[in-house]
């Protein structure tokens, strides 16, 4: 199943036969202080910044999250997705828990977008399947309903069977609904990666969808974050999720380690490709750090 | 299926339900110049630094190997192996290509240690399951045969079911074999890492085994290979690996975040735990250093 999300110019396939597709997670205030101040004061060029940091270091798609209490989120929107797309070729992941912000965002950008997300809360269904069958876009389906974030692979991918049978209803494409089977941290629950791998695993076999993971709450509280949240991916990767929103620069090489691992790089061409790009960019830092 | 190997006063416990063990890849001189040298000079001092640097790493077991050409390796595998007893309490993992050093080892070890290695070859079954049988020791089976490294993943299992039946006709309990699956270098063959993971499912399926890998031929004459190393033993880890011969000063940290990650690791602590040990060695390579 290949989930193809498209800026104008530009093609992203989704799929167990493609390369991992990385989602970069910079362009969201929460836990970014300096970028929420960038938001509250309308300060362009950090977002334009952030946006072309994650086009270099190999990020194939941008998450957008301009939710900072107190902006005018609406307009907010509007504003860094035509921002991002005059500076970047990439396509975009509209991210907000606000209907009023995503509707927003998907008028402002071009192609096709991607929504995060909708959920099997069923006032989710119901606010945000709509928007995305009528802009034509894919979305994100997170593994939770109203009871909360069920606690076996079998309930969650229950709920993604739910949110499947949904969106088809209402004209989405089945192809066009990637699940994420959420992971909480490992360090409050031992089997909590555990259920996210196995949900993967079964996500895969039983209904054969695009898999998202968010890679790197899993390592909260611990020490040595980057290692864990290394590891994580991989281990997803390897079970089968083929898109992750992550951070390009510190996981990138680590993403196509694992593509050519699982022989999915013929000659280790964007492996080496990926080494050559992030050795200049080690470089230009290291200049202008000098 | 419980591989257990002793010192005179540790056990070691190799099982899936296990957390997984690092065997030190350092004492072996191939690659290694100022080894070789010190092993021609009889430089005890430099053996001694590499056998507590890797159990100050964590490692569970230590791999000797002595083969430099031109040496008496018969007497000098006697003395290392005494030498390592007589300052760490961590099982031995006998190396080498020559039957004679091997049982000179074995010989000299106390305990259970693991012989490195027999293969499906007509010679080494020969030769080497003597050897094992009359110490009581357990043994690394490589699936490679007379007809060199098979292709593919079934044929690797066969020739593991081989090594398994001649040393169970020989008095080996089953246990007590170790199937290493073999990996090439990715970099001349992209389904290379591919064919071991899928032969680690396939052994962990069909036989039950405890299984072994080499993680760091995977990476060779690729750039950053600790990244791809990483990334490969995660994934072996996660196929059923049980243990590797590695550097555990620089895949420890992996080790113990793929353990964690995959629910073996009650309340994070053996993460936790490694994490502090780390943290203390590096601080004391600093303070050196500096």
């Amino acid at each position: 199943m290949h989930t193809i999300l498209k800026s104008v110019t530009k093609e992203i396939t989704i799929g167990i036969d493609h390369p991992f597709v990385m989602i970069g997670e910079k362009i969201n205030p929460t836990g970014r202080k300096k970028l929420a101040a960038a938001l509250a004061e309308g300060n362009l060029d950090y977002i334009l910044q952030l946006a072309l940091d994650q086009a270099a270091w190999g990020a194939d798609v941008l998450d957008v999250n301009v939710g900072v209490p107190g902006i005018d989120e609406v307009s907010v929107v509007k504003k860094v997705v035509e921002l991002i797309a005059s500076a970047t070729d990439l396509p975009l992941c509209l991210d907000s828990a606000n209907t009023d912000v995503l509707a927003a965002g998907l008028a402002a950008a071009k192609g096709k977008p991607l929504v995060n997300s909708v959920s099997g809360e069923t006032k989710k269904l119901e606010t945000v399947l709509p928007l995305v069958k009528d802009r034509g876009a894919a979305v994100i389906g997170l593994t939770m309903d109203d009871n909360g974030i069920p606690r076996t692979p079998e309930e969650r991918v229950a709920v993604a069977e739910k949110i499947l049978e949904h969106a088809v209803r209402k004209g989405i494409p089945a192809e066009d609904v990637v699940i994420d089977p959420l992971v909480l941290t490992v360090g409050s629950d031992s089997k909590a990666a555990l259920v996210t791998l196995l949900t993967i695993e079964l996500l895969r076999k039983s209904l054969g969808v695009n898999i998202n993971v968010g890679a790197s709450n899993v390592s909260f509280g611990l020490p040595e974050r980057p290692t864990v949240n290394a590891a994580f991916l991989t281990l997803c990767i390897q079970a089968g999720a083929t898109c992750a929103i992550t951070d390009s620069a510190k996981l990138g090489q680590t993403v196509r380690a694992a593509d050519l691992l699982l022989g999915r790089d013929a000659n280790s061409m964007r492996y080496l490709k990926y080494f050559r790009l992030a050795e200049k960019l080690r470089e230009a830092e290291a200049t202008e750090a000098g």
